[in-house]
């Protein structure tokens, strides 16, 4: 199973995709990060966003893509920029006829470390662990991206 | 000059086609509402709200889409639900190739009534009285698009 997680955001959206050949054997195949500049209007933002992430869907054809739930506890000025970007993100993944699965932050958490109130960094140093990484990845929104696809696949897969 | 109004939402969008001979002589041509309910996940509403979307650019051909920019004071659940449905519309526009005007309410107001705290039966009064319409357009989120539509309009048109 080949998953794409996402970390969305308008200025930066982490992107991973792991491919599952069982719940304990998970490889890290590419990540990266969508950046985008609050000097150029929405709508360019948003188009960025789209077209980078439709070339990785073309390249890497991912068969679910896994995002976070959009947290309601942030500053409002925060929920409106990453609800754009995760509107157009949400589109993009429909458009493509990609299923989509929505986890929220706790679940992540657990599903990575099995403790609901895990900090960043435990969550970054898992990842780094089921990828047999050398490395944290970075920046953060992509080692989150990947952490999405992690628990998605630890979630569905027995 | 085709313009394409927009008052987004998740559960409800309003959209409203206007049609400039002149700034004083503004037709419309037809307005809607596209509903979606919260029983279905957020993938599928979206793809409707652009599906619908896609099928009146189509029929209309919109040279110009007005939106209104994102209102933060709103509750932060309100945000989300509405950015996400914006950031759907704005790709739709975009993945169009149509060029996107946005406007604050406040500058909305001031555009139809010359009044920037005129309330929202002032709004839908002058929207009644541009279009030469016989009733207020109902639901209240069609007749915010075709305010939006005769803001763009009043604000470029000389």
């Amino acid at each position: 199973m080949i998953v794409l997680g996402i970390d969305p955001g308008l200025s930066l959206t982490g992107w991973g995709i792991v491919e599952a050949l069982s719940r304990d054997k998970i490889n890290a195949i590419q990540y990266g990060c969508i950046k985008t500049t609050r000097l150029v209007p929405l709508i360019e933002r948003l188009h960025t966003i789209h077209d980078k992430l439709q070339s990785v869907i073309n390249r890497y054809k991912p068969e679910v893509v896994a995002i976070e739930e959009l947290f309601f506890l942030k500053a409002t000025k925060t929920v409106a920029s990453v609800g754009q970007s995760r509107g157009a993100i949400v589109l993009t993944v429909s458009i493509n006829k990609i299923p989509l699965a929505e986890y929220n932050p706790r679940c992540v958490k657990i599903a990575l470390t099995g403790y609901g109130a895990a900090n960043k960094y435990q969550i970054q140093h898992m990842v780094k662990t089921f990828l047999r990484l050398e490395k944290i990845p970075k920046p953060d929104d992509a080692a989150d991206a990947l952490a999405m696809a992690i628990c998605h696949i630890n979630t569905t897969t027995r």
